[in-house]
């Protein structure tokens, strides 16, 4: 149970010093002949010269008549001049000039004579509509310079020029060794403890999408003999290798070791977060990395570390990603010790970026997923506020931002079904939805900082829903509630209900767990309120602390039998197939801004609340009063 | 020899119209399920939905021991709480939560006993350090909407929720028909009149990078039935057919009727420029689009007209381009019956844009390959004078553009050299360089529009080089003139010199052909003043106002039997192996403006002009004189 410590190198100076570590080992790429036809998309290993002109001979640029120039001097409108079958020769685009002429009348400026002769109006001048020799490329000319790009155009110049064949740099194929007892490939209903292997899934993707060939092991259990017998393996079949995990310092983490014994490790252990236990290594002239197993942090590894090894393969200029400046909605608090990359959704909002920090945690790959660009906090920076400017760096392009719609909110799986709708009907948009409760939608409309947000918040005082809210929040209006949907709201539990739970009383039970939701949601002021109804010491209910930020995170605490009850809407209970016990029907409402009203992309969405299919889909979902969705309730 | 005329539907007229003819043909994508290690980059066609939780049960998040929290509750610096063996147990990162524990204590913070006790001085709180059920993804939840771009991360989330294989769009099948009896296959020495077929090269490398799958048939001769027959074939192998050129309206042109006799045509010619002969049609729902011969034609055909069809068939946005605004270089004549798409090279120079126009020839596909832009000159405009300021659709990503150095003057083969060697030692640089002749080069760096040219302009009063012209025309000084290098100027002539020509005074001989170099350009200020010197009259010299504007092209002429003799460089007489009578022997320098010396760029041009590669490359030429290139030999 012993472990070691790593260092904490800071990126730049890893990278860097991997560079010259690998270069001083004799790194490089291999190059390869390929015919033209597969040439697309490579990287030319040399320059390029044209072996022949093109074209190759002097061709008619038009079908009409090919002439001696000289035999046509002084025709005109009124001093036609007529050529004999002798003196001209019926040409097509694209056929040779006839020796003896030098110009080409067009076939619309040639009157046909009955006696086989021609009349021109118009004299030619020498070398008209030809294509002269090497017009398009010169015998002799560089095509292109090494390690260039092969584009579509340029594969057709190559033919053109006589070049059959090119020398490029070789895709490098990379070894991928997924390591682990617990790793097990990917199926459909793993045992609890299996952990699905997916990350050589994922950087397979990456590194062909970056031009390489990714060639994947099988899992190498927890065994040194075994992991090392891999690796020598893949070091014989590949031009870099991959060890996916046992990179960190626990009971059975020997890649570092490994590494070391087959080869040389440069560092262990970079001031990067998460990513931090990263190997880089070489055995021979081969660049060897151990990739930390948790996907966030395997994939900010591959980006950061191994992309700059492929930019170096291929002579290619380090990848450029488009960056933005953006406001930050919410705080980050990072450590001094490490660069930490936090994932981040962007919105366009009212003409700026605003920038969410995404769940962090480095086994959440669908923060990855969801992931609009990646913020970077320095190393020896604290963080920081809500309200900042930071910089951005875009994993998509820019544009798509402006034409994706950003709810910030109340948490309802038919947001999910509304963004599928939407981008259906319009793939130019798109809906990104973020869940931080009914009240963080409402500071989020009220910083600017979302497009809408779902609310659904009850005035004790009335049992109205979300007017008195919005009056208290917008004092001088501005937004608009729009109709949405009615849901029922009431106590999820295990199917069956072996606990004889029967309403919010029950809660308090020993030997009772409860699973909440996150201060702020609609659902907790619901919960709170009936607590409070019930004269229940919510200090008294077992788990009340322990939140969950969605109907559905709350439903599958439930169906695994971590907790027994939770408050939630009815869909999220019928798709863990949970007991529900309904309390009450409450109003969920969108909130949308004045600034946001008259973007295209709400005008779309509201278009999209009043059609059938969104009817048809909260159907399938179960357990919703549909009015009219889409009706502005009321305009503050 | 009849022709038909065709129609001029403007361009935006004919992509919309097609489209709703497309759909009411019942023009539609095929979907297909596919296994997720393969799903990168493909586009989901329904919702995906997660069919597990991940992770799928309760997860130690660190190396440690499993604990029940209220066990370790009170404990604190001074006063710790011991837990015995059955009171927990020693977890790894990943491992399932043991029955009865809900939090995990990192194994940093506990201290091993000798007794297998454990000693802990900071209490757990419940669920810390484990990682929920959900916490990434819940089952039940859409990971992707429909019509979504599958990326590495999300085919990983995608294996996390379980989902193994989804239902995607097919990359459509392109049948690609190249027609023609001139087309012979791509060979490296081909007879006169043979037409290259490099077009199915160009069109399926462009096809592949938009996710769809060429399928190219073999050239099919100018034979009505056999066109129809491997039309046909097409039509049922394929889901997309282009028919490549047959297209216009000259003699052997059948590729509408056909369209005609197999399905419909929506239309033939669309008014634009090159392209104007295209073809739209439907056989059944399959679109099936006449692509005309010309490679730049077919290529803005295929961009304009075809890729709108895959951005259906995918239901995908349309390609979005980065625009830029530019000054243009040179004026630009466009008819008014067409838009026009001129090719340009774009420069940053001097913190601007300048667009400058490629040949505009539909057969010049290496003007594609050149190019950094595209410029549409609108149906109904005349064109665009030099020095307006229009909008250019980027080819390539914009901050490439502002790493390549602009190179505009006299031509010189040493500059294709000199941007291989560049691009090769870094990577983000590039040197596009336009040859204009050394006046034109001079005008550049006047209007700032390029970061240097070539220059040798033979001062006629005293038979110096440049100086007296750069005084001239920058009299307030503000640039430099860099030593390149002396080259050979002579008469090349063919091989073995059978006109027996022996100077500038046989030029003007009867039955002598020559070829000569552009006004502006030094050599045909040289050419000028040797005739002048020897009192001969240019107008009796046989081809004196054939121009060319590079020297290549004037061997390729000679080489090629269609002239006699030419005035170039040594080098260019090397290349294609003529005999070469030297003349003289000139100064080419650079000229570089102040506001560009500065650049890291033009920095690092200068460190490569001292290199000794740079040396190498010239004496593998030819006919330089080698001095000190790199050295200033003027700052005015």
């Amino acid at each position: 149970m012993g472990f070691q410590y790593l260092t904490n190198i800071p990126l730049e100076e890893a990278r860097d010093g991997y560079m010259s570590f690998l270069a001083e080992h004799g790194f490089a790429h291999k190059t390869g002949t390929v015919p033209v036809a597969q040439l697309c998309g490579m990287i030319t290993a040399a320059p390029v010269y044209a072996h022949i002109c093109a074209p190759h001979y002097h061709a008619s640029a038009m079908d009409g008549i090919a002439v001696k120039a000289s035999d046509t001097f002084g025709a005109g409108e009124t001093t036609p001049v007529t050529l004999t079958p002798e003196q001209y020769t019926v040409v097509d685009t694209g056929d040779p000039l006839p020796d003896g002429c030098d110009a080409v009348v067009m076939i619309e400026d040639v009157v046909n004579l009955e006696d086989g002769n021609v009349r021109l109006h118009v004299s030619a001048a020498p070398w008209q509509n030809i294509r002269q020799i090497g017009e398009d490329i010169c015998a002799g000319e560089m095509i292109l310079p090494a390690y260039t790009r092969i584009t579509p155009a340029a594969a057709g110049a190559m033919i053109a020029g006589g070049v059959l064949k090119a020398e490029v740099i070789c895709p490098p194929v990379i070894g991928i060794i997924p390591t682990g007892d617990e790793i097990v490939e990917p199926k459909e209903d793993p045992a609890p403890g299996d952990i699905l292997e997916f990350n050589s899934t994922i950087f397979s993707s990456m590194v062909k999408e970056w031009g390489a060939e990714p060639k994947v092991y099988p899992i190498c259990p927890d065994k040194k003999d075994l992991l090392k017998e891999e690796l020598s393996l893949a070091l014989k079949e590949c031009d870099i290798v991959l060890v996916n995990a046992g990179s960190s310092a626990g009971r059975e983490d020997y890649s570092s070791a490994i590494i070391g014994e087959l080869g040389e490790v440069f560092c262990h252990g970079i001031a990067i977060k998460p990513g931090k236990p990263a190997i880089l290594g070489a055995c021979g002239s081969k660049p060897v990395i151990g990739v930390p197993g948790y996907p966030v942090s395997g994939i900010i590894v591959v980006d950061q570390l191994l992309k700059p090894v492929l930019d170096a393969w291929f002579n290619q200029p380090k990848g450029h990603s488009e960056e933005i400046k953006a406001i930050l909605s919410r705080p980050v608090i990072s450590g001094l010790k490490y660069e930490e990359f936090v994932r981040v959704r962007v919105g366009c909002v009212d003409g700026k970026y605003v920038a969410s920090p995404l769940n962090r945690g480095a086994g959440v790959v669908s923060s990855f997923m969801k992931a609009d660009g990646i913020m970077a906090v320095p190393q020896g920076l604290e963080g920081y506020e809500a309200g900042s400017e930071v910089t951005v760096r875009l994993l998509k392009p820019e544009h798509e931002l402006q034409n994706t719609i950003v709810v910030i909110g109340s948490h309802d799986p038919l947001m999910d079904e509304l963004s599928d709708l939407i981008h259906t009907a319009d793939p130019e948009m798109n809906l990104s939805s973020s869940h931080v409760g009914s009240m963080g939608g409402i500071m989020a409309a009220r910083r600017g900082e979302a497009h809408l947000g779902g609310v659904h918040l009850l005035d004790e005082a009335d049992g109205t829903y979300n007017t008195s809210f919005i009056r208290k929040y917008f004092p001088n209006g501005g937004v608009r509630l729009v109709e949405c949907v009615g849901r029922t709201q009431g106590l999820m539990i295990q199917k069956g209900n072996p606990k004889g739970i029967k309403g919010v009383a029950d809660l308090q039970r020993e030997g009772l767990r409860y699973v909440n939701r996150q201060k702020g949601s609609g659902t907790r002021i619901l919960i709170d309120y009936l607590c409070k109804k019930e004269n229940i010491d919510t200090g008294k209910i077992y788990g009340y602390d322990r939140e969950e930020f969605t109907h559905t995170s709350v439903a599958a605490q439930i169906a695994s039998d971590s907790a027994d009850a939770g408050m939630g809407i009815y869909s999220a209970a019928m798709l863990y197939d949970l007991d529900f016990i309904p309390v009450c029907t409450e109003q969920y409402d969108l909130l949308i801004p004045d600034y946001a009203w008259e973007t295209p992309m709400v005008q779309k969405l509201i278009e999209v609340l009043k059609s059938d299919a969104f009817r048809k889909r909260l159907e399938a979902l179960g357990g919703y009063t549909i009015g009219d969705p889409g009706t502005v309730r009321m305009h503050f």
